[in-house]
Parts: C-alpha cells; structure tokens; sequence
C-alpha cells in the first residue's frame, strides 16, 4: 500500500468520538488517558483472522462489529464499564470502501458502547484485526472465573449454539451468504455468528449478585470449564436445561442443537454462578434486561465440568474436562 | 495447531515476572490493573509482519526482542514509565524451540525494563505479532508532538541512519545472517536493525528539558516532519551536523549513509526539541546516560523540515513535507 492509502485508512479511523478522559487521541506517538481515580483497569486483547475466525466472506461491516465485539465480551464478562481500545489492522491492500464498511460495523458497536478508537497500527499483511479494549471497574468487584461458590446455581444467558450452528449451515453452503443480502429465512442465525451482543450490561448488573464469571467464546463445555478448574469444584449441567433458539432446532434437529450448545463457539453469551437465595434477583434482572437468563445446573465439589444427558451411557453424566 | 500446541504457547508466554500492580494477570477473560492514582495511562499498539516489517528469515529472539522494542519507543517518546503490555501472536504452527526463543527475546527486554505481559491472544495464521503496550506519566508531563516552541534547538540520539543501512546491505546480501551466527564484521549494523534499544531512560529524564519529542521509526525527515505539522513550525536540520556511525560510512559512504540517516527507518532514537538555553543540560544528561546526543538543528517559523545540504541546488536547502 502507498503512503496515500495509509493516510486514507487513518482519516477512515480516526471518525471516533470524543471522551472527556482522553487527553490525547490518535495522532502523537501513543494515546494519553485519564483513568478514574482509584478504580482499576481491565485489559483484554483478542484477533480474528480471515479464514480462522471468521469465512473469508464475511462482509466488512460485520467483520468490523464482531472484532469490537468479541473485546467487549471479555470486559462483560469481567463487570467492566468500557472505555478506551486500539486496534492493529493488518490489511492486503487499501480499499476504500471495504475500509468505510468495516469502519461502520466497528463505530456503530464502539458508540452503543461508549468505547473510544484512542490509538493503532495499519500494516499491510493478510487480513488480521487485534483489537486491545480496556475498562475500568471499582476495585474487588470485577467478575472473575476463580470465585465459584460450592452450592452456587449456574446459569447462562440468551440462547447457546447458534452461532455454531450457522458455522456449520454455512460451512454446507445451507446458509445463504451473499455479501449485499441479508435473507430473512437465515437472518436470525446468521446474525449471531456475525454479529454478536456483548452483554456488557448485564457483565455490570451481575457485579451485584454473580461469585464467578465467563463469556462463552470457545464453547459452554470449554468455558465453563475453566471457572470450574479455576474455582477447584465440579459444575453439573442439564443438558435439557440449556436454551436453545428455535432456530437452531428447526435447522439442525434436537440432537445437533444439543451439541451446538454443549460445545459451539462464537456464542459471546455469558455464563455466571450466583448463590440460590438470588434466583428471584436474577429472574428480575431477566425481565428488566429483556433478555433470557436461564439456569443451567449447579456448583458441587469435584473438579471437571459433568453434563447429565438422557442419551448417555453411564448413568446419565457425561463428563468433560477442561479443554486446556 | 492442536489445542495442546496452543496450552503450549500459552505455558511459554506465561513466564512473565509480577508487578504489585497486577491485580490479576494471564488466566480470566482480562486481566485486573491498578493504576497509580492521579497519574495518566500512556498507550500504543504496533504491529511487526514477517516478510514486511522484518526478512522472513530473522531469527525469533530477535523478532521478540524488535516486537517489543518498537512498542517500548512509542513509551519513550512520551516519557512514561513502562508498566504492561498484551501480546497478540499469530503463528502458522506451533514450533516449541521458535517460540522459547522468540519469548528470550521478548522477556529479556521486557524485564529490562519492568513491563509485564498481562494478556493476549494466540491465533493460527500467518506470522504476526501486535503488542499494545501501556505506561503511566504525571498529567502534565507527557512528551507531545504538538509543543515545539520557536527557537527550540532540535537533537536527535545515538546514531542515525545504521538500521536502515543494515537492510540495505541484508537486501544486497553483503551482511551475513545466518540464524544462528553474529558475525563480528557486521554485527553494528545488524543489531542496531534487529535488537534497536528503545530509549526510555532518555524519555523518562527528557521531561525535564523537551517541549516536543518523536521516536525515529519512519525516518528522521517523516518523523520531525510530525512535529512541525503538529507544531505549526518549520524544522531546520544541518544534514553536516547528523550523527552517522562509522560503521554505517564504512558500508555505504559519504553519500548513502546521509540518505540512510535522513530518510531510513527502524532506528527507534529520539528527536525532541529543547529551547537553547539548555544546552548545557542536555550535554551534561547525554554523559550521565553514556548516550550520544546531538543538536541537528532548530525550529523556526514556517512549516515543514528543510535540510541544509551542501550538495543541494537551490541555495543549499531541501525542502521535505511531511510524509502523511
């Protein structure tokens, strides 16, 4: 790319709002903030590389909502309120209009959010997005995965699987894709694969009540997995309790839904332990949400995340340990 | 890469030392910060691709010491103090002796200067590598682009020019880089272009002296071409008075290591502007750092960066815009 197209790329950037805590933006060597006084930072960082993270057709905008989106999830699952991100853009070559597109997706999220673009790098290379997200949080009340209470009910939010299971209409060419077209038949799946919510409200509401919590990015099973292996307990799952769209029903049939939900990524819902004397707290956050929060199972001594499934062979537990 | 290669990665790069400053580190969907109170955070994102921003065949503790480096640069300019950083690595396999030693590179720098990495993101695709990293500075006190005074004398560290020269002569193949042998005849060069040292003693103690500071990474010509655009000021640079090693006269001449100097990037030195009354001063920092420190020129009103050059046609000045 010529020194032009860059220039081009930054002035598509640099469209950012303003926040009163950036003293200084995009433009000097590095950004310059002022964090809270006495609360502390929450850093994350995630990537999506085309052909990995995502098919090599996801249209721009989508692209750029989904490479926000999924640092967002991580600042929701620690009760973080977002504040500032960078973004190391590694692009092929400078396209205007696939920059302005992915710009939109991007910005639409970042101001729902009140995140600010404040620094990055555009480099030429094949397509890549890291994004860096910070948020703050009052110290002691950040969501982690090592405080799981024995006893703690589990619960989930949304519905698990569906952006696993458009993954896999897609990959068998069922999903119709075509970058201008959004097909109504398809949409409801569709949009959860390429552009998920980070539940960043409900990450902060959950300060209140939750003792643990994770964003489901690499699957119910694997992350989950990681609250029990880092609490040092067992989590027993109903594998009949999980939420499942009837969408995903309708397209995969009862027993792949079930395993989309089990072990698909890419669902960015968040999954949380909450003592059972808050249920109706939790049911209440439910409703003023808007969005289902469903309990799923429950916290017990042991180690290893354990699903209790009518089809199994053992008694009706099939146990699952943790992924890495 | 397999899961297993991926938990391998993550064993590797979890090797970081601790901070009292880390609530909690690598392990939850982010990690936890607390800042110092009333301090402002300083932040910056660079991104190395192989085949662009280094030869394919440099070897991987220099690719991490350089990942590193240039993002370190960044925190010097501003004169904040290193304090965290994240690494997003994409990597087309998991090769266990590459990433040892790409991680010695890194960690040696990085405990160098007591930043620690608190996060991350490994990925399948191919090799990249975007730190963001972060520092804290007193509000007030950050070096900016934007402050250049009229009159200020303009200086420059080390020497100028070495990093670019050393990729000309790699892209000839007159230096010899064989992986694992330095070879003593061009080892100057060759270090100066893989392994720079970020200057963050200098930023740090520059705070008491400079109005306006940039780091060297696009060329001396491009980078003090930010700080008049940014300054609304014109800088003057005796091409006769800029510091050029021997190393770099010896390999390229007279002529082409002034070309190296003026418009080579990858040197990662400072430039900042200091007002004359502190000569004295800067001298006295450049013997107590064991730093060469040079005064190239001055600010003056106009606009752009002009170089007096003995060779040039008109009257003795080029003319140089900013670049972007």
């Amino acid at each position: 790319m010529s020194l032009a197209e860059f220039a081009l790329i930054d002035r598509i950037l640099a469209r950012t709002t303003a926040r009163a805590d950036v003293v200084l933006g995009i433009g000097d060597d590095a950004a310059l903030l002022q964090p809270r006084a006495g609360e502390q930072l929450v850093i994350t960082t995630d990537t999506l590389n085309s052909g990995v993270h995502f098919p090599v057709e996801t249209p721009a905008y989508d692209i750029g909502w989904k490479t926000l989106a999924v640092n967002l999830s991580d600042l929701a699952a620690m009760g973080a309120r977002p504040a500032w991100c960078t973004l190391a853009l590694s692009l092929p070559d400078a396209d205007a209009d696939w920059i302005e597109a992915f710009a939109d997706g991007f910005f639409a999220l970042a101001d729902e959010h009140d995140i600010v673009l404040v620094g990055g790098d555009t480099t030429r290379g094949p397509l890549s997005l890291s994004v860096t997200a910070l948020g703050q949080v009052a110290p002691g009340q950040a969501l982690r995965r090592d405080r799981a209470q024995l006893g703690d009910d589990i619960w989930v939010s949304g519905t698990l699987g569906d952006a696993a299971g458009a993954l896999r209409l897609w990959q068998q060419n069922r999903l119709k894709v075509a970058v201008a077209t959004l097909l109504s038949d398809d949409e409801t799946l569709r949009e959860r694969l390429l552009r998920p919510i980070p539940r960043v409200t409900l990450g902060l509401r959950l300060r209140a009540y939750a003792h643990a919590a994770v964003d489901i990015s690499d699957g119910l099973l694997s992350d989950l997995g990681h609250i029990a292996a880092r609490s040092g307990v067992r989590a027993e799952v109903e594998a009949d309790a999980l939420p499942i769209s009837s969408a995903l029903r309708e397209q995969l049939g009862r027993e792949g839904a079930r395993d989309c939900a089990l072990r698909g990524g890419d669902d960015y819902e968040l999954c949380f332990t909450v003592a059972p004397s808050q249920r109706d707290a939790i049911h209440a956050l439910s409703a003023s949400l808007g969005l289902p929060l469903t309990r799923i199972g429950r916290i017990v001594e042991g180690e290893g995340v354990h699903c209790a499934d009518a089809d199994a062979t053992d008694g009706g537990y099939q146990h699952f340990s943790e992924r890495r």
